[in-house]
């Protein structure tokens, strides 16, 4: 789909507040509805254009109802400038994508301009080679989205079964600390759930060895 | 301004046409109205929006009538995964931005879990890095942004009053060609302007020793 047409959907804001909510939890057509104080008509409406773009998919559970979920990754960037009106989509692989395959990138942000900067060749060489880097950095931003729902993915898997939580609980207090959430109340709002939920998640991680407490400060284990 | 905001804004099909025409060059709202097909009341109705957005402002010529133009640059990305729904927005400054100031930014994108991909405390070290990444390379993103823009406006002032085009003209055949236009028809396509035109801009740029020709293919000059 194109990023016009991403664009389109994302533009409205209850459409966003439901990406929001499939990004926190697979969910049914009535909590949806409840949660965002919806009607159902609209609910689905809205499901049925994310659903055309393959951003959002439906299963059935045991009971055969029906409950929505955020299909892939996506990303987009939007760029403006006196000079262009840019836009690129992309949905990147999780699963299969370079595992094992080690790449160093190095990139280089220096300027080479110093000596003149009205020199129009050098100029010149240096938008040609900002250019590339605009692209590299592009594909590395994909490749790291890729590769953090590939490692949550995994994360969930290896705490399912422990503790009384969803695998994918801890995985998102993980994710939490590791965009800086250090503290239970912290936590618990970035996570969107009950301080005692967020206690239970982080002593079972601490008892795996993954996260490590000094005072109410909570860490990911070094080493 | 807030990425929901911004989302709203861009959501619009007129909205990101008039972007892109003032991304092109300067408008009166009557060209944007004749070049759109939209009404005028319609276009002065959305430069408001994107005015008090910060996105485009707006002078008066000699004549005093007003014109329209990119005010800043914009960077916006979304991303939607499985595991959240995000948006950064940033407005990276072009001119007096880290002019001068050397930065080499490797970027390890190698993945280090080839050993044991189920050893929880190994994927949150994963997640950490991964989310740390991230973040350097939106901030190199919009790093970019602002220098393409500082350079393209450097061209632009080097090239004006040298032959009879604007010399914003010529910045824009260069950045064609830095994206990878190489001959006269895909430039005059990527640039919207009559072959003319783009062969007497590329005489130009030849004779200052910025592009050079072989056969009908036309690139950057070495060195």
């Amino acid at each position: 789909m194109d990023s016009a047409a991403l664009l389109d959907l994302l533009g409205n804001e209850n459409r966003r507040r439901i990406l929001r909510l499939l990004a926190r939890k697979p969910c049914y057509v009535t909590e949806i509805s409840e949660y965002l104080g919806v009607s159902p008509k609209a609910v689905i409406d809205h499901l049925r254009k994310l659903e055309d773009a393959g951003l959002v998919e439906s299963r059935v559970d045991s009971q055969r109802r029906k409950y929505f979920s955020i299909a892939r990754n996506l990303r987009l960037e939007v760029n403006v400038t006196p000079y262009g009106f840019g836009t690129k989509s992309a949905y990147p692989a999780s699963r299969g994508l370079d595992f094992g395959r080690c790449r160093y990138l190095s990139l280089d942000v220096s300027s080479s301009l110093e000596d003149d900067p009205s020199d129009a060749h050098a100029l010149a060489g240096e938008l040609d080679r900002l250019e590339g880097l605009e692209n590299e950095l592009s594909m590395a931003q994909r490749w790291v989205q890729g590769r953090i729902t590939d490692v949550m993915d995994r994360l969930s898997e290896s705490f399912d079964g422990h503790g009384s939580l969803d695998g994918r609980f801890y995985a998102e207090v993980l994710a939490a600390m590791a965009n800086g959430a250090e503290t239970v109340p912290k936590l618990s709002h970035r996570v969107d759930a009950s301080p005692e939920m967020v206690e239970e998640a982080l002593e079972t991680l601490a008892r795996h060895g993954v996260v490590e407490s000094d005072g109410d400060r909570w860490s990911l284990r070094e080493e």
